[in-house]
């Protein structure tokens, strides 16, 4: 609320400028109904939070360099495509105050282009021979679906202690915000002892965010 | 119909035996209700159509090696992965026979299960340093999505030549057949004409495959 978006994004906004364009381009199609989609979702875009952690993270721990950029855009891939199928999972027929892609084109395309981006974010990482960084990804995806369906289940049951809801937030929602913070670093350092703590930084930055919003909900609920 | 799925099985029968076991193990979770729902898919499982054509393609280009285990396993992972994907997509609530993961527990849970069993495919291929079958399934991965979006695009127009028809099951069936064939050479042989050609004869089967099924579906209805 009260510390402006802008001003954390001051130290790295000629790099988010340039990887505005590259994310635009790694997200282009050869099929023109998946290149209107996506071209939709750029529209409305969010606050780039994650892309900002990793240039802030890598240019904390070194110089930020191409792999940088790699990081930032298979971050983002994997975080549009998590909307874009949170969209199914949740029903949500509003995201950011705009109609979400689900509403507009239904569930079956919501997963197609969810599936795209992420093989998109995959085929990245890999022309680029960034390894490293498909790791942390691939390690925070099945974090994350581990993290919602542990909440399913829990939420049913009705049992929730507070150690509970902690690793399912840690899970659900830390794990990116901790990958892009680790990622960033590796992308600069092989320092392993620096990249985890950026992942530790990352993981209490995404459970401070989640529990901040899970109040808000309960407080207008 | 008249050939036997035995048959065909026959010259790999060993190794499909210890690819089971290996299969089960890959797709264990930390999350309860993941493992309660992965334990249900290995249960209806279908005819492994892929995991053979893996075997048989390495065992024509050379000889079967852990390599080729690996890319069993991810194809199995992927087409399982988009399986459930596809319970969603089509909204199907029966798939052999039994009632589909999405009829049982809703879109949400399917869209979690599909991309947990994304991300351990790509951890399994990651973690055994298995980069060129990574990008043979990113890419078809990305054809398959881009596929199915091009036909939900052409079936509104209702304008479907011949060529569109053949480029759409091009790219939304055979070319995960056609992953299959290359991923398996790919573990035996560096020679790319090999890779590729197998790639091919992928390609012609699974449209063959595509083209039999729509005709019995025209037929039925």
């Amino acid at each position: 609320m009260s510390i402006s978006i802008d001003k954390i994004k001051e130290p790295v906004k000629g790099e988010l400028l340039d990887f505005e364009k590259h994310f635009r381009e790694a997200m282009k199609s050869s099929a023109p109904l998946m290149d209107k989609i996506t071209y939709y979702i750029i529209q409305k875009k969010g606050k780039q939070i994650r892309p900002v952690l990793v240039f802030l993270s890598a240019k904390m721990c070194g110089t930020i360099n191409p792999s940088t950029y790699v990081a930032a855009s298979l971050i983002e891939l994997l975080h549009t495509a998590t909307l874009v199928h949170d969209d199914v999972v949740d029903d949500a027929y509003m995201r950011r105050g705009f109609f979400s892609v689900n509403a507009l084109w239904k569930n079956k395309v919501a997963v197609l282009v969810g599936d795209y981006l992420l093989s998109k974010g995959l085929l990245i990482a890999l022309d680029s021979q960034n390894y490293n960084h498909l790791h942390t990804l691939s390690t925070a995806v099945r974090l994350m679906s581990e993290g919602e369906l542990l909440q399913i289940e829990k939420a049913r049951k009705l049992d929730i202690t507070e150690d509970v809801y902690f690793d399912i937030i840690r899970q659900k929602t830390a794990s990116l915000i901790a990958a892009a913070c680790k990622a960033g670093a590796a992308s600069v350092t092989e320092n392993l002892d620096v990249q985890n703590q950026l992942w530790l930084f990352g993981e209490k930055l995404g459970m401070a965010f989640q529990i901040k919003d899970d109040l808000f909900k309960s407080l207008n609920s």
